[in-house]
């Protein structure tokens, strides 16, 4: 791609002069969308009515967004290479709007903004306003897979688009209010699994503005020396540029970009040549200096705002009021030379800068991942089935299962598909994808090492916040992942989980953003077989957290058995534009269906499970038993099953639920089972003891509005927990087989002989129980005495 | 505090073997208690019944931890000093269970576990055992302010814990793995607002052992330079030590733990003397190198596990089966020459070894806050109150009015109450505190900054993770706090939420333990009014998280006007070992109650407005509207308003609710609402229609298991949004005061004259409403045009 003719880091005065104008329209522009509700093009004399009613954007990072993109563009066009812009201050959103309205991708996208007047007018109408775009880049700019709303993403969604992408270069610009925050900062090891032969490159720019909102940022203000060895201990070579002078900033940062670039070209020219040792490269990475709302009002009010906090967001606050902050508005605007960047007719003179086509960055289909997604090649995931002769007899790993399957995905789709996981891939059960691709790791492999190499593909790291964005990045631009992770500690992510969930549905109300691979999170070791770590690692608290999603975003599922998760599994797999969650334990478990009775309960969402219960089929059996999730559905058959022998006239119905948001009516998911259906389960008046895997008020809001949904009555996790055994989990939880027989007899619609005295016999069972933990703790401490004694 | 007189770094020969059978003490003990159920002294040849059914534990991180805690302890002894002790790698819970019963404080804590034969089999049995302790550093370990669970705080928490606390010093030992974590990452730039003169001091010991659970980590295999340059970066002297031999590793690193030692002190007394220039310090961290497992088992069955991976847990894992495991683990156990460690009754042998008292690190008062914690200084909030005169009338910003209490709450105390926020206090409208106290900032201070300096006790960073972290920290060692933050960034640490209410939770049950200063997070910047910032911003998900936790932890209030708010964290502030949530808007917004009415209010945690709706007291109103939060408040009041106007013979009653938790059935919540209380609300079947702040899903939950549960009709947050007006958000998400009309007639007992006019009346508004969206947005681009369209 490289034009190995021209010394990139060099730019000719005429260059300068092209891009600068370029620099300006957009600096124009942005100050625009601030401020403008008419009179855009300054036609005539700025009035108090041609600004808008209130006044909101942030100023003060959108000049340098825009210088680096302009300098991007320039080299793109130069050498033809394949880019993507990502904006960590995102919030600096008009900047990088204003790109998209000048390289003409904007108008192709929405149509009615026109590259002229009227639809300048329009692009600064809409910034910020009612019914129009929020004021930070979002799932509305046309080139970005980055959102600006919460911090700290840029970098981990810049090195998930890269991966496996070897042609693409990710440039991504952190600000140093972003830079504060952790998962940024731990987002800078990306290198450290980057390989320069299979994967792109990303070049982070970090632009030291040197303020947040109110203050200032510590990068900012921190010796310069110190920031240059922070990096380059992250494993960078730095490059630094400062300034405000022009057109002096233009060569040096020319310079500065051109040779990060030649530098990132060589990097990969020599893995890709056959003669790379394999060590991990320098990166380069450019540490940008400019002043805050560079090109703005400087002194306003006697109060210095240039170059502080104050030019954070509206540097020039009171322009309807105050005639001096409008004339001194007007001024600004026209310092920018408006005449010379727009013609008569409001159209941008600046269109033969910068690259054309798909090789904008504002149009790169990278950005629109959707448009390049393929599907998986998947085999038939019934060859990987366990054999289940009779339900519930044998035990077996079902995540292991998974992992057969999850193995020839790789082998079957060498750069299309990833799994990212906090360093347990083996402990998940999934480490038969170690037989195909070792883990990714581009720092130093000894002997000693497993499966560890810097061809690997397998992502582990000691990050939630990097697996899920590295994969957020992934399927953004187009391909296919899975994030599996431990139940507990899939908090530490939730944020992100929220906010693509938000993405994924805000694209789905603009037609030209094409779906892409849903993101898959397989959440296993979970709460209840967490018994051995203790309480807290026992939380299945993102479940919740994706239950308040839009139903066309979010599926939530909970397959019993291995053979209803390799269904859930391939059908998550081939699906778009979801979050899937997948929750099942990876220890040892019954088994019930077989691979077709899987897949027809699996495609129903919910079934009966006539084996299991005793009401032969009656519409009006005494109790419903309901089930969702691996550990309850144990005790939810093993429950009937005590029913069935001791009290055999109780007509008990088992109903398994395997897609949690089939329970939900379905005018609000389109899972929603029909009343009909959810009649012929849970009848419309039987009461139903529902085991849940999760937290009961689940079960609760998602039944709420079914008919007479006071009826469901929910055992799950009620956050009781401790270093304890499997089964005392659920005691303590009240969510044993015996809460449950209890729970049955003391709500079913008849109440069969017997039935005193099973009741009686369930709580001798529990009183045995806690005689045996007791006994056994007989010798424990102390501490162990309290906690029985507060069961 | 320092012996001047003696050179820190210096350690004799005859230290150095008090030292080391203090270490092998306590490397005994790790290993006994992740193996051994009997038999732990070795007085007889080891058996496989002497071995645990099941083996659980992390090994490898343990004799580093150990060998730290040894030399710290050595150096309190001989300085005098206080210091506390967190264990980022916190699986290695065996080596601190084990410091702790070696000081004695353990026997103190739980008697029962004494310090001989008896004790020690007690010990060993209760780790990771049912109804046992956790097998990594937990709320029962003495000593402990740090879960050592989910990993990546354990620098924030030091951070917080001496933040004024000048003669404290806190020894983070952080593992490589947890080092891999954005929120690890993100807490190093803590020195950048410690303040020598007033703060104590965090002394990072990063223990680099190369390899977490199956693989090496990043700083473990990276080159050594880098890391020295990313510490470095980070601003600290970085002292390194590396190495296995012995006694040698003792005299280097008590070398390098007096020196850092020696150094900290230095700052503090430069700090302290009056000579300081307000240079931020670059304090020392060590960078401890240690084989994995050390003085663990090298080879096991022909494969390299000694300073591997394969140490991280259980290294030798056939000891039951296998005799030569078991022969294997014997000479591993004597290789640390127990018969010299205890005595014939199992006593340890080391009890000269450390220092006394509550010098100990395991029996430090700071590592259990609550006993050194004192009340806030707090003035009458009713002078902060805002006169209201009546109902409705006047607004006010309410969170302004905390922002007064909060100065004089600074000014009152100052030295045990901070506010953390990120980057927002302004924003927020907290500002009134820097009238008294200034953002804390270390790094380069300018001219153009607005109170910033390092004297300021305002912690503003732009991480949640931190400002969460350090207020945990701060309040673990019994001091006062409040984290303010974004709504809908509160996601970004609600892991940090959910494991501090875990902890407090286990607290409870440890009567030891005593009650610290609640967690305070005010959410403010609400979704309903982040109308301008859009969709990204406007997410109450925190609200859902918190109502997972138990009872005696969670609170979660929704004052909808300033008096409500300041009554509601006068409360606050005075409690003790809960996690606090306050909900409400910065906005300016209407004023309900006086200060007379809102005390009242509060403390019944809900009421009647009479003069909001018209039932004029009858047991029997048509139709309950009830709302919880500031503008599902607003929107009630005026939806009440309508219909006493409209339709006078509909009796409506109108309730609002502030303390959530009310809403729950007594027995599971102590702020449930009595039957009867709920009944002289809610009535038992009267329909209610409830705006709600958060998603509706919340209140389906709560109110699960009251009388008719199905009568609550709720209106929330259903995820919609955009960028609009806050009136628009509210009928996006169809809790607008229309809404809740049609919802009142259509729910109510009688239908009134008139219903139906004005069930036409309210959508001729909504379709109004709607023409005047699409009439403003006329103009706008068509991705406006298709939200209109999804309305």
């Amino acid at each position: 791609m490289l034009d190995v003719r021209r010394d990139l880091t060099a730019i000719t005065d005429e260059e300068v002069v092209a891009l600068d104008a370029w620099w300006r329209a957009s600096l124009y522009l942005t100050v625009g969308q601030i401020y403008l509700r008419d009179n855009v093009l300054l036609r005539e004399p700025l009035r108090p009515e041609h600004i808008k009613p209130r006044l909101l954007g942030h100023w003060g990072t959108s000049p340098g967004l825009a210088f680096v993109y302009a300098h991007a563009s320039r080299l793109i066009r130069e050498t033809g290479d394949r880019a993507i812009y990502l904006a960590g201050p995102g919030h600096g959103g008009p900047a990088l709007v204003a790109a998209s309205w000048l390289e003409g991708s904007y108008t192709e996208t929405y149509p009615r903004v026109t590259q002229d007047a009227e639809g300048l007018r329009r692009l600064c109408r809409q910034f910020s306003s009612p019914g129009g775009i929020p004021s930070h880049v979002s799932v509305t700019t046309p080139g970005s897979i980055h959102e600006g709303g919460e911090l700290g993403y840029v970098l981990v969604h810049a090195f998930g688009a890269v991966m496996d992408n070897p042609d693409l270069l990710a440039l991504a610009v952190v600000g140093d209010g972003e830079a504060e925050t952790g998962p940024l900062e731990g987002s800078w090891k990306g290198i450290s699994f980057l390989n320069p032969e299979r994967d792109g490159a990303v070049l982070p720019v970090l632009h030291l503005n040197d303020a947040k909102i109110s203050g200032p940022t510590v990068l900012g203000r921190k010796d310069r020396a110190e920031v240059r060895s922070l990096f380059e201990g992250h494993g960078y070579e730095v490059i630094e540029v400062e300034g405000s002078d022009l057109p002096g900033m233009h060569h040096r940062f020319a310079a500065a970009l051109g040779g990060a670039w030649q530098r990132i070209r060589e990097i990969q020219d020599d893995a890709r040549s056959g003669a790379w040792t394999g060590a991990r490269p320098r990166w380069p990475m450019i540490v940008l200096r400019t002043p805050k709302g560079w090109t703005g009002p400087d002194v306003v009010d006697g109060v210095q705002v240039g170059g502080t906090f104050r030019s954070h967001q509206v540097p020039l606050s009171g322009v309807r009021e105050n005639p001096e902050h409008l004339a001194r508005l007007e001024s600004w605007l026209r310092s920018y030379r408006p005449d010379e960047l727009f013609d008569d007719l409001g159209r941008p003179t600046t269109t033969a800068f910068g690259p054309h086509g798909a090789q904008r960055m504002s149009a790169s289909p990278h950005a629109n991942g959707g448009v390049l997604t393929r599907d998986l090649v998947l085999r038939d995931f019934r060859d990987y089935a366990v054999d289940v002769a009779s339900p519930g007899v044998e035990r077996a790993e079902s995540t292991r299962r998974l992992g057969h399957l999850l193995r020839d995905v790789y082998s079957d789709n060498p750069d299309t598909f990833r799994l990212f996981c906090p360093d347990e891939t083996n402990s998940n059960r999934l480490g038969d994808v170690f037989s195909v691709s070792d883990r990714a790791f581009m720092e130093r492999v000894e002997p000693v090492d497993d499966h560890l190499s810097r061809h690997g593909r397998v992502m582990e790291v000691l990050s939630e916040h990097n697996c899920h964005g590295w994969l957020e990045g992934y399927t953004l631009t187009g391909r296919h992942g899975l994030f599996a992770t431990y139940e507990a500690f899939a908090m530490v992510s939730a944020s992100q989980t929220v906010q693509h969930s938000k993405w994924l549905e805000e694209a789905r109300s603009l037609p030209w953003r094409a779906p892409v691979p849903s993101l898959n999170i397989l959440l296993t070791s979970t709460a209840w077989r967490n018994d051995h770590n203790g309480f807290s690692h026992q939380g299945p608290g993102l479940i919740q957290v994706m239950l308040t999603h839009r139903g066309d975003v979010t599926r939530a599922y909970f397959p019993p058995d291995a053979n209803c998760l390799l269904s859930v599994a391939d059908h998550c797999l081939r699906s778009r534009s979801y979050v899937n969650l997948i929750v099942i334990d990876k220890q040892p478990q019954l088994q019930y269906l077989s691979m077709d009775e899987a897949i027809a309960h699996c495609a129903a969402g919910a079934g009966v499970w006539d084996w299991a219960g005793n009401d032969d089929g009656t519409a009006q059996p005494d109790i419903v038993l309901a089930c969702a999730g691996d550990t309850p559905t144990l005790e939810t058959v093993a429950a009937a099953q005590i029913l069935r022998e001791r009290v055999p006239q109780l007509r008990t119905r088992v109903v398994n639920v395997v897609d949690l948001m089939g329970l939900v009516r379905p005018r609000s998911h389109p899972h929603g089972m029909s009343d009909l259906f959810f009649s012929e389960l849970f009848t419309d008046t039987a009461d139903v003891v529902f085991a849940f895997h999760g937290f009961p008020g689940a079960i609760h809001q998602l039944v709420h509005g079914r008919p007479d949904a006071d009826r469901f009555h929910v055992r799950g996790f009620i956050e009781e927990g401790t270093t304890t055994t499997p089964f005392d989990m659920t005691v303590l939880n009240k969510i044993s087989r015996y809460h449950l027989v209890m729970d049955a007899l003391n709500n079913a619609r008849t109440t069969p002989r017997g039935a005193q005295e099973l009741l009686g016999w369930c709580q001798d069972q529990l009183d045995l129980h806690h005689a045996y933990v007791r006994e056994h703790l007989e010798d424990m401490p102390e501490i162990s005495d309290w906690r029985v004694g507060s069961r």
